[in-house]
């Protein structure tokens, strides 16, 4: 398969782009570097990515910003960040990016686990992580071609965890690679995945 | 209790303001009339409704608007809608609110059924739905004085369905009304309420 990872630089996309270079062609797409780059807040950069990459067979995200804060301290700029780059960011990968797939192709979005345990900082996280598997499951029910999507919610990452002082906490990165790699050779379509059943 | 039910022209609105004017005082809010009206797009007539009705016990959204499409006939237009109004005015009513909430009060907020039972055309409402839950369940760690937030998700509403020609399906709005009813006056704190569970 020749597949289009986007977020390949950070910490997730990084495994996840080793993991499936085992088996699969990978593009590696990031924000200031890798094989192209793009910003997920643009349209018309994600236009230009997929022109740029022409057809795969699947459209993997592991990127998307949002901001941690409590109710006091998020402020509207924190709520448009989420809303505009995580979750529309990744919509628009699917809006735009469905016409870049061959048939029976697959996209692969990321949501996080704080969509099901929330923290009192994590609204606007847990908001649009949430959004992402609910529309997720809506999606799926309309691609057409068989092309099928889905979202996974990554864990803490160990080593964000270890990098923090936090300790061995959470799920490594390669374990969290095994999941995006089941949604994109596996058959499911609309499924929230979650990270940590891959530890 | 004093509750501001906003939203309570609305079919559902009317019924929860009906069920709740049994046992409290009740103050309409609609986007035409009311008590006083609002259009929860807008934080500044948000902040001014709650400068008139003062401090109140619970604080109940029944109100948002999202357009129903398919991937191929949802404009932005469409998702920005989802997203500014049936998301951002109800997140906001809660920002803005909890300061004119007594001690131990609450919000009950507005989702649906196609966070979990989507359809082809419910992709922005099944997105704002699932975020709405989302941002709920991480809402009630961060609210003091021992205010509770949750969320109803309505089942499509018989009386609508009826109006539409589609027979006696759904949750009749009485019934509904019973799921806002049990928020309000019950201990639960961060949960989505299913009012199909009330028929």
């Amino acid at each position: 398969m020749k597949i289009v990872i986007i977020g390949a630089t950070g910490t997730i996309g990084s495994a996840v782009s080793s993991e499936l270079e085992k088996k699969h062609e990978v593009i590696r797409v990031g924000y200031n570097d890798g094989d192209y780059r793009v910003d997920i807040a643009s349209q018309e950069l994600i236009q230009a990515l997929f022109v740029k990459t022409g057809i795969v067979d699947a459209i993997v995200s592991t990127t998307g910003l949002a901001n941690f804060g409590t109710l006091d301290s998020l402020s509207d700029a924190d709520y448009e960040l989420a809303l505009n780059n995580k979750l529309m960011g990744q919509v628009n990968l699917v809006r735009l990016g469905r016409d870049y797939l061959n048939d029976s192709g697959s996209i692969t979005l990321t949501s996080g686990i704080t969509a099901w345990q929330p923290m009192q900082e994590s609204l606007s996280v847990s908001m649009v992580n949430a959004g992402l598997e609910g529309f997720t499951r809506a999606a799926a029910l309309g691609l057409d071609r068989e092309i099928r999507i889905n979202v996974v919610s990554p864990d803490f990452v160990r080593e964000t965890a270890e990098a923090m002082g936090m300790g061995s906490i959470g799920v490594p990165a390669t374990q969290t690679a095994l999941a995006y790699a089941a949604t994109v050779e596996g058959k499911m379509n609309g499924e929230t995945v979650n990270a940590r059943d891959y530890l």
